[in-house]
């Protein structure tokens, strides 16, 4: 008898299942953490009290979450994910690119401000240890540079940004801009996050928009 | 009897001699691992035989590095020392802003290069470890942003930039992009990195000059 292989729709609700498991531990995760204070909370809770909270056994957080870390990571790649579905719905509305880029900013701002800066600090640690050596599948930097891509190419093509740099190039450079801005903020930089990263995207696009012609490089 | 107190001619004297220890260890290792092959060599070489190369003791060896990454991080310093010099040799020959910027990229572009990619992963992995929670007394990222600075000030001071953005935050942004670029070259990225490096300080000019008077934050 051959293998039976899962239909789509059933395939479909065990990802959905999966998801909802991943955000009960790290609601119950974050819930714990901000409970004791996240300067030692987050080394102070085990494993089996973030499952024991969520509902589920241990086995099943490990199979999610092979480490307390991964947890930190999670709630960075959710915010990209917020980060891109807001770039997608912003494009739709048809505004100019300046505009897109300045909500981006405020929306990525204002979500980062609600997290202690020691947590931040911790998620980006976490993120940086694999970074360098293991670049996770979907891109590193909390994948950041798949919403400001999708927001460059949209620009160019429709004639608000010139065609070079590239729009994925461009969005490497806010991405770093943005990772970096958020980093300071983490390390205690007084500075309004939002107002920040709108001024880092704004220098970028009037760059972009006024990049002299490349000298031929030096033989 | 009170405790005598070492003159400035005697503290320059042991300044000197440790800082020709810490190169001496710094070349002791590089020669060894560059002989077994970064790939393996930096993990496979001991501290013993760093020692032993350099002619030195194996407590000298501690005193001066805790861990075999303080090396990979020195060579680091070593690299953004070099382009601050770079700069204020380049700030004393009164050239335009633009030129200092891109002769200092391709310096530092050239300088990376000569390093095996592998070598820069691991020097950018050991960085990032220290960098989010224990930020380096001089200034994280290498400190390429002390020479930066100097030249956005500069540029300020002699009328080649606005005034705003700060030279400071200027810096800042463009170490990001460097260091960012500098990575996504050591991740094997196939791009000229002496090109990468020049066109993005380009366009950060281009972006200072250009930004767009700020509007007044949303409430």
């Amino acid at each position: 008898m051959p293998a039976q292989r899962p239909g789509p729709k059933r395939s479909l609700l065990v990802q959905e299942r999966s998801r909802d498991t991943r955000r009960a531990i790290v609601k119950a995760a974050l819930d714990l953490w901000a409970q004791r204070g996240y300067e030692t909370g987050i080394d102070e809770t085990t494993a089996e009290e973030i499952a024991a909270r969520a509902g589920i056994s241990k086995a099943t957080f490990y199979f999610h979450f092979a480490r307390k870390e991964d947890i930190l990571l999670e709630t960075g790649w959710l915010t990209a994910r917020v980060a891109y579905e807001d770039a997608r719905r912003e494009l739709a509305g048809n505004h100019a690119v300046d505009e897109v880029l300045a909500e981006l900013m405020a929306g990525i701002g204002r979500r980062v401000e609600k997290v202690p800066r020691v947590a931040v600090r911790r998620m980006l640690a976490a993120q940086n240890v694999g970074d360098v050596c293991h670049q996770p599948e979907d891109g590193a930097r909390f994948g950041f540079e798949r919403a400001f891509a999708a927001v460059f190419a949209h620009a160019q093509e429709t004639g608000g940004l010139p065609g070079h740099p590239a729009a994925r190039s461009l969005a490497l450079m806010l991405t770093s801009l943005v990772m970096d801005a958020i980093r300071d903020w983490a390390l205690a930089d007084p500075a309004d996050l939002c107002d920040v990263l709108r001024e880092r995207a704004a220098l970028l696009l009037a760059g972009a928009r006024n990049l002299p012609v490349a000298r031929p490089a030096a033989q």
